[in-house]
């Protein structure tokens, strides 16, 4: 057990240098430092203990030079986010070891955050940090009765992509027809749950070997698709916009089978935008947290009465981080990737 | 002069068969009937001289059997528009001898409509039609104190496209950074006025032969594109995606590069609508005519005023009808293209 003032060893991630093409184990190392468990007399820092690590595929984007080839910077000229969240987690001499984290305070000088409690956040990849620079990343966790690893997901950035996606975005209406791509990752499968709650018709696709998407997708919806929620790309999206109904909308989340290419496979069927008046449009859940309060008073019920369920696929130490990230690549995981460096 | 009861000869352009790819003059013929200058005792038909025939990219689509490749059909699967239109103009026998007029009414059994009254909407390809089975497709003129030509155009089809997708779609704000592609076109010389009135920086494309798309627009918007309005597709959409900025919108109302293509080509940087936030949304003035009024009190005293200008074309004969049409194709129209059939 440790106390607030000890010196206790502090085991990081650190990745070698920016990562090419898709991550391997390899790009990183475990090295062990020491950290003081106590935040500088008179700074508002906060000092964490990290619990639960999230793995999500957009971390591709921040292991990569930013400017370079499918960087972070290269698709988001002029944005600070980077910046912000090297400086959230101290991280400026090391490329990308942060990410979302479920933690608890050990100690703060900052006003919102005072000792016991949880909050989740960018953090670097370690068992303890202090966040020195800034707190805007960090939001202290208000309903600790649910599973404190949800806040990695459905509970956090997943969650809100989801909600964002589904209500701000997509938009279907109770009977509409819906359509999800990647429809059991950690976005997927939120979205799919809360549509069919809302009355939806609702159709997945999970990473499938058919042949023939655009035959498939008639024969599930021969009245064609009103929304669809994209998180592939490729042929999965030109055979979507094909089926596309008339004023139908394209949520586009992310494009997983386009990350790691050096050339960026052609969209042929973008002509039925404009002849069936369809809405394609981006989104982030960084653009949504005002909603966040609304957020949890929809899915925390949904949640406790096991009317919404959320797999995760969870392993243990900071030690299995690499592996577990890499897997995501690779579809390894089933659900959303969890990595438990300690328990509360 | 004719007058209501004569029996006069009527010229009709009729199409031979369904147009394969561009149309050809050869693909229309010139015929004359005869006509009875009286809507039949207690129908409630308009009976009316064509003055201006419209001719648009467009009418293509309506040239082709309506379900094969690049029909109307084919991208409208259970629309009715087609039959609405054939309606309008009795033709149901002859493929798409029907497009926008403007036209006077010289007999009517239909109580919105009297001798004398100018309107403009579907009608067919001929010097004098009778309208029996709708008048959905029509509207009547309020205002004549303007070149009745316009309502080809500016005052109708063209004139609305561009004011919904200025300021239902695209919605660019003052001092917002604005890119039009086929500026010059009957959409996007309007578009481009509608957005200097407005206060954006404006910057449009015509038929350029421009090399690098991408350094082009690096150079005219170094701050990068917030509202593009999308006329042609293909490669200048594709560099357009790499210049837009976060938040940006792209208003498609055509991509006249690809429809007489029988394999479309591939967009390869729709990643950047998911990084950047974009919003891509097709439309069509269809499903804005309740804005019509709006859109009138707004155009007509710019136009009044001489603030807005618009480039007509005009041929003069139903005779030039194929020759006219065809040049769409092929760039040899400057401003919007229209033939005379009959002054006032």
């Amino acid at each position: 057990m440790v106390r607030v003032g000890d010196e206790v060893s502090n085991k990081q991630l650190i990745f070698r240098d920016y990562v090419i093409g898709s991550p391997k184990e390899s790009d990183m190392y475990l090295t062990t430092g020491t950290i003081k468990l106590k935040v500088p007399e008179g700074s508002n820092a906060v000092l964490v203990k990290n619990l639960y690590l999230s793995c999500d595929p957009l971390m591709q984007f921040f292991m990569r030079k930013a400017e370079g080839p499918n960087g972070y910077l290269y698709y988001n000229p002029g944005s600070n986010l980077f910046q912000t969240m090297l400086y959230a987690c101290d991280s400026e001499l090391v490329i990308c070891n942060f990410w979302v984290w479920v933690a608890k305070v050990l100690d703060s000088g900052h006003p919102e955050f005072k000792a016991g409690d949880f909050v989740w956040g960018i953090i670097g990849w370690e068992e303890y940090s202090l966040i020195t620079k800034t707190t805007d990343t960090l939001i202290k966790i208000q309903h600790t009765d649910v599973p404190l690893s949800y806040y990695t997901g459905i509970l956090g950035m997943s969650g809100m992509t989801s909600y964002a996606g589904f209500y701000e975005v997509g938009t279907p209406k109770k009977g509409e027809y819906v359509f999800i791509s990647a429809a059991s990752g950690a976005v997927g499968q939120l979205i799919g749950q809360i549509a069919k709650l809302e009355g939806c018709y609702v159709v997945g696709s999970v990473g499938s070997k058919q042949k023939d998407l655009n035959a498939a997708l008639k024969r599930y919806f021969p009245e064609g698709i009103d929304v669809y929620f994209e998180h592939v790309g490729d042929k999965m999206l030109d055979s979507v916009l094909l089926n596309m109904r008339h004023h139908g909308r394209i949520a586009v989340c992310g494009m997983i089978s386009q990350y790691n290419l050096d050339e960026h496979k052609g969209i042929k069927n973008l002509l039925h935008i404009g002849f069936k008046w369809i809405q394609m449009k981006g989104y982030t859940h960084r653009n949504y947290y005002h909603l966040y309060p609304k957020f949890l008073d929809l899915v925390l019920p949904y949640i406790k009465e096991k009317k919404m369920v959320y797999v995760e696929d969870i392993v243990e130490g900071l030690e299995s981080g690499p592996a577990a990230l890499v897997g995501l690549f690779s579809s390894r995981n089933f659900g959303k990737q969890v990595v438990v460096v300690a328990h509360e």
